[in-house]
């Protein structure tokens, strides 16, 4: 009976998993870089905890189950519904908390380049303060990140908005039909010029507000949004926050990208996408600041900003760029063994207080054993045979050269 | 709107991540020293991967639900069946195969000390080998494992049976209801005798067969097997087993148990369990060799065996013996602010080129920072107010005595 895999999900065989386990250590070291701590949710939560803030796109994505008692429960989506939950939750925390995160999490989506139905994502969040030198810092830990997989400012940029500043000025433009203008927007880099004019037409834009919405979104500097009326706050806020990143030596990844609005209903101002500069996959982190979102689940008040990086679409852009090393076992000792079991067993034994040991535990000869230990690329190679149980030594073999020397084991530990 | 978290389920917060984490790294650490390659499987499989095989109990208990194509999905409740799915898969992988793994598991329970309805297990597996030396590794990496947690003899015990050596015992001595017999000898240890006796006479045993059955259970060494009638190859089996764990070193830690059968369908002959000497807590691993799994699932026949060891259990064992060590937020520098906020930024991410390090971005009083810099065990603690800047300097101050020296920050990296 073959069974195949569910569609959309991977199975990580170990060169997989090794990469998978490359990206993992530095999104950890670099949050750990940070200050900040891990933490985990449960992958199964009661269905509510999404349909209320998280926006129609992931919802209709969920996997829902009802466990025996009746209760909705879901896959999560997304991580940052657990984190409020859980902040909610625990009157007692002290703030501010730094919390990083590496979930799997579940969507349901076509299958498409850039898409697994099951992923993981780095998740940082910064809950408890309200300046922008929180945003600064989680901004800045999304740089450090990229640069970690040594990318550079060539290759990735962080477009930054602020929802309160793009809000205040839509709304000064005397635009009403807003959730279809950001739902516009968002998609507005892949769609051709006249599509996006065609939409801005069906919701009966004037060209006067086309005009402007034009401009709008050609601005790159902070300062060319002086013909725009805005909110005050939203603007110093977002003019503190690009001062902070370059005190961080992160400003060169930053751009104003007015454009971003992203799809989750929770952000309330400073709101940021990391992208490949040429465009060529979906956002590689997303992120923003909510401040609502523990309140609006029993907490008291707690101002929280963060971000998620999908593990697909990271590996996919840093393969195109070749950034992903050659990953391979980590073997200190091959053992070679020649119609020997238990001696061969107890060398193995002794040497693994110190090293990772691989013995060899079939009857294939020796060539083919010294054939594989090359291919896994062991550091030593021991060879244990009749011979050398009766000398109770061993032979280390110089894989390079293919010198044979008789030692005492002891000599190794 | 409050939201309460999944019945059965854990938040883990920092200090329990940390525990969660500690229990990982000894896990994973060991599997790497026997040369053990990390994989990883989707949570979500096709419900048919446990119907099959997998035994009624954790049947009964999965989380099951239906796609959007209306394919019939089962949150895996354990690893081995994605192990043979994936070994069956792909063709071209090269045996003996080292695999393993920390993958989450569900199973719907009745909440009990002990149980949690998503947990983790370590799952080690050795593919392609039909020889006892295989049995044996896997054996030995359990203790190994039980070891790294400074788990003494005295503590745990690794339980070993033979199903091929106990069925052909059984079948000598005419017992026809084997399942039912297994059912009962599985919870024999956590009944009172009278309970087990009422039980062998309900499936309408001889006294003669139940006074075999009391003798059979008693046997604590395999030699004292001789009044019995078995299967020889069995019995060779476990005698070379026995020796190759002498080999290992870790016999000390192994005992003949012919009570332990484990409810999964799959296994063949190895089986074994981890208890507590005490046998306050339900198993603490279990695991067993599984030759025909792999080509039920349509691949070409290949042996395997493995255990999987939950982290629950594991943590309860631990928390008890009290060997988990302390474990503490891993900052070298904490720096604290008055009234500065982007030079401290500018030292801050200078030092993070090389250390980690936690930046004060509250408006709290110089106390105060230091008093939660002394809370989460800071190596060192910076202080950088306007005279620090002026000079530009750092102040180190050293925790303990108090001490305060001006330093420039390029001392430090």
């Amino acid at each position: 009976m073959k069974i195949e895999k569910t569609k959309g999900t991977k199975d990580f065989y170990p060169k997989e998993k090794a990469i998978q386990n490359y990206i993992f250590n530095i999104w950890k070291s670099t949050a750990l870089k940070f200050g900040y701590e891990e933490i985990e949710a449960p992958i199964l939560e009661p269905l509510e905890l999404y349909t209320e803030k998280s926006g129609q796109e992931i919802v209709g994505q969920m996997y829902v189950l009802e466990d025996k008692s009746g209760r909705k429960l879901a896959l999560r989506p997304e991580l940052t519904p657990s984190i409020a939950r859980m902040v909610a939750q625990d009157k007692s925390l002290q703030k501010p908390l730094r919390w990083f995160s590496i979930p799997y999490c579940f969507r349901y989506e076509r299958q498409q380049q850039g898409r697994s139905r099951q992923f993981s994502q780095f998740n940082v969040d910064l809950l408890g303060l309200k300046t922008m030198k929180a945003d600064a810092e989680i901004i800045a830990i999304t740089a450090e990140t990229m640069k970690a997989f040594s990318c550079t400012e060539k290759e990735f940029t962080i477009g930054i908005n602020n929802r309160k500043l793009i809000n205040s000025i839509i709304e000064n433009l005397k635009i009403k039909d807003k959730d279809y203008l950001y739902k516009l927007i968002d998609k507005k880099s892949k769609m051709p010029e006249e599509e996006f004019i065609k939409g801005l037409k069906d919701i009966k834009l004037t060209n006067d507000q086309i005009k402007s919405l034009n401009k709008l979104f050609s601005i790159k500097n902070i300062d060319e949004l002086k013909s725009f009326k805005y909110d005050e706050d939203a603007f110093k806020e977002i003019k503190e926050l690009f001062s902070l990143l370059k005190a961080y030596d992160v400003l060169k990844y930053c751009k104003l990208d007015l454009t971003i609005v992203r799809g989750l209903d929770y952000y309330t101002s400073t709101v940021f996408e990391v992208y490949d500069t040429e465009k060529e996959f979906r956002a590689i982190a997303g992120g923003g600041r909510y401040d609502n979102l523990v309140d609006i689940f029993g907490g008291d008040p707690c101002p929280g900003i963060g971000f998620g990086m999908g593990d697909v679409v990271l590996e996919l852009f840093l393969r195109k760029l070749n950034k992903i090393p050659e990953l391979s076992k980590q073997i200190d000792f091959f053992i070679a063994t020649i119609n020997v079991d238990k001696e061969a067993v107890e060398v193995a034994a002794k040497l693994r207080k110190k090293y990772n040991v691989e013995l060899n535990l079939t009857d294939k000869n020796i060539k083919k054993q010294l054939d594989y230990a090359n291919s896994i690329k062991a550091k030593n190679v021991l060879i244990i045979g009749e011979e050398e149980v009766k000398k109770k030594k061993v032979t280390l073999k110089d894989m390079k050269t293919g010198k044979e020397s008789l030692i005492s084991i002891d000599s190794l530990i």
